[in-house]
């Protein structure tokens, strides 16, 4: 996946903090609040997935109808990650970056030839 | 938040491609498999929380080894969201500001004065 | 909660193996199926609980409209883990009651007076 | 799988109600807290079949050591399940009995011959 750079990071968080406020919905953007709005929308991603082989997962994209249920359920956990990021302060690519360096120590890739 | 641009999502991303490509672990990252991990992680994140009450979650952070644990965790959710993301060839940006758009039509900000 | 034992447990298992029997769904009834489905019910019990404060939590059930929602997910998560432990062979009570054992060990009641 | 009778429902739940309370828990145990470490406990069960095979994953008990970490998190997710049913004051056995009624109506089985 390449990211074209026409909506950045920042783009979305802002915009995700601009909607809350507009609505007066800030009040209920607890973290706990977060984490289980986050919870929800993978329990509904997962949902889409459950009866499918893994086979059959990797080609879901190819049904239209399919196609946008995924699609919507993948915007709702990230718009709920990343305001549950912005409300924390948490710089998420810095974290999964850092997680990677750590990942790299517990898992060597094996070298060969 | 802001993101400072040091890493970006691309670089994310394809850092994730690669260590997975590394370790020969592809095989195992079909859609289903990461939905599985991502729910898995956002598990754990969700037990972080479970017992605060909304006003302490929101400062969290403030415990040194209680803040190492939130990163960690949410780095994993990003990671597992990001590399199914790449799996799946969605680019997250554009279905969550897609997304947003829905929802500025569902839910209309109310105006006053 | 006192059960009257109307339908028991085994009768619950019995019915659930009927039904999928009768469908041919025992295919799909794989354990990783079957667990998904059960994250999937937890996502959406979770998102009837993500705004409340955990007062309201309490007191959910006093809402006709929103008792009838609740009660609905809990017979969800409740019957694709009856499943999946009927498809495991596993004795839920039994493993439960075993770990109750073992909680006594790692959180001593404190006693006082 | 047979439910032999020696640990019933009612046990389970009076028994979990006497451990919150002996160590006053009680405080804790709101239906929003529960339903998140229910959560947490399917996110940590989901996170054993992540990178199984279907087939895989109907053989997961035959090895000793996966076999107690899948009873463990099954026992957890029952707990909290059962837990949170008679915080509510729910009946999980009626309530999945009528919910089955509801699909024997959305999915009749097909009969043939």
């Amino acid at each position: 996946m390449q990211y074209p750079g026409i909506v950045t990071l920042d783009d979305l968080s802002n915009r995700l903090h601009d909607f809350a406020a507009a609505r007066g919905w800030e009040q209920f953007h607890t973290p706990k609040n977060l984490v289980m709005a986050l919870s929800g929308e993978v329990g509904e991603l997962i949902s889409l997935f459950q009866w499918l082989t893994p086979g059959e997962s990797a080609g879901v994209l190819s049904d239209p109808e399919r196609k946008a249920e995924v699609l919507d359920e993948l915007a709702d956990v990230m718009i709920y990650l990343v305001r549950l990021a912005d409300v924390l302060g948490v710089d998420l690519l810095a974290a999964a970056d850092a997680k990677i360096d750590r990942n790299e120590h517990r898992f060597p890739a094996t070298t060969t030839g």
